[in-house]
């Protein structure tokens, strides 16, 4: 009667995975452009003393020497929080003035999954490339995000939300864009990576955000 | 009953295991000095015939071609034993003298797990980068390494314990680092490398060892 | 008592494999020399119409543009059967006069899994890199390997054993070189290079091979 009872267990599980076959949004920017980009609106405040920022990315502008934009929180006078593929290759995080960079495999035409965490108490900043950590940086121990502003992928704005130019915008396709206000460890960020979906942003959180499209942005629905 | 006294044993190495959740220390030298280092307390004197090394690294600075420090043994008159990346790019042993030196893959920005191993009989020496050794190199047969002196990570001595060079400092993260008198199997290094903690280090064993930190390195507590 | 004969079954078929832990000799040829050799004595002639011919080589000159002998049977006026990286990368068969030439992941100093096979009905060859076929090449249909000769590793005979240049000779590690008179399958082939031991060479079978060592080479017994 045990196993009885964990068979149904089992079977009834399984039943609900499939009826639950997990379906996601995907952000295609196809081209170049000035004006084209998506805004994010998150769950709560981005008024962070630390962070976990992840994303799905595709691009083969990182083959040329380009700086790309790749997340941008922006307030009224400042770029809060802005992450960048230097026209060098590196890959940096910039929070109200000078950044931090890292030397990471390039970006590329398959989908690499990225994820940033930085703290405030210590300032260690570390990117993680489809689940394995770079070393930690010390940057900006004791700053805070402050809230007030708005996200936009696809275009980073010089001012508050304009003043784009096309030879930093995005071309490729970005999902998955999850934020948390706290730094998740090594093996949940692995297990992200793998597909696990737990825990779930608390900033943003991809399979409910409310996205406004601007521009010549494809969103595409795919099954998992 | 059988199946109940399954479960009752899961159920008991499960709980220990959660209970048992490992941390490891991590450090994190973020600049480039000619003051910061960690010593290492050994557990025994490094008087010894034959030894194994391991340490797991990440450090960004081989993508230029600059000598890194990576273990610095010394007693007063001698570097006993000296892990280095030349500025060519070639990874060497030194022992009191001239050096034995290897082509490995970069070291980068995400962990490697690299070990050295070495023999005074047929002064057999060798690395292994993530469990996959290196080919073997006769190097010093009949020498012995001498005890009396101090072991320290991110600086090499020109002097005992003193005249560092910036140029030569280690950037980067450095953890578990483990030293044994003997020389371990292909097969223990491997097993290392995918997480398995036995055996202990008889000179070294990071779990416990005592170290004494100078200038600017953090030390990280982070969950495995 | 079910749990009992469980465990008894455990423990009879861990205390098998520890009695019948494989050892393995390997060839560490350590410097540049133009008189280190091993000979390798045959089990039968060398009198063949097709062949498979796998070794595990490890080697740093590779990163240079040198030749590098890897394998030489030589009769008392032809090279009967050389394998030859040569200066410009390529890995090549030659069997008495010009040879065949193919573009292969360069060795390096971890152990890579090499095979040959060659064929005289449809003078196919081709090579096999840890487990994957190459393209074939079609290479001397109708030939055959002669008998009478001796074959050596780490030197290439110019005469008959014999004007060795020590500008082709190996450096680096050979171990597990078998030898059969017919051609594996590839699937045979993947399951050699993950560790099977069947079938074993009929030419050459290293577990029981005859070795005659000359000059500066270490034979290593090391476990598997």
């Amino acid at each position: 009667m045990g196993l009885l009872a964990t068979l149904l267990i089992f079977g009834v599980s399984l039943s609900l995975a499939s009826a639950e076959r997990p379906m996601r949004r995907s952000l295609v920017f196809p081209m170049e452009t000035d004006n084209s980009y998506v805004e994010l609106v998150p769950q709560k405040d981005l008024d962070m003393g630390a962070f976990t920022l992840c994303m799905r990315v595709a691009t083969e502008l990182a083959e040329g020497n380009r700086e790309i934009i790749l997340f941008a929180y922006r307030t009224l006078y400042h770029d809060e929080l802005n992450v960048w593929r230097e026209a060098d290759g590196r890959y940096g995080l910039f929070m109200s003035g000078d950044g931090v960079l890292f030397h990471l495999p390039e970006l590329n035409t398959f989908q690499t999954h990225l994820c940033l965490t930085w703290d405030s108490k210590l300032g260690m900043a570390a990117f993680h490339v489809d689940g394995k950590r770079s070393i930690r940086k010390v940057y900006k121990p004791g700053h805070k995000v402050q809230k007030g502003g708005k996200v936009i992928l696809g275009q980073d704005p010089d001012s508050f939300l304009k003043d784009f130019q096309s030879k930093q915008s995005f071309i490729g396709e970005i999902t998955d864009v999850n934020m948390w206000d706290y730094v998740l460890s090594d093996a949940m960020i692995e297990a992200l990576h793998v597909g696990k979906r737990m825990p779930r942003g608390n900033v943003f959180d991809w399979e409910t955000i409310e996205l406004i499209v601007n521009g010549n942005v494809k969103v595409i629905t795919e099954e998992l």
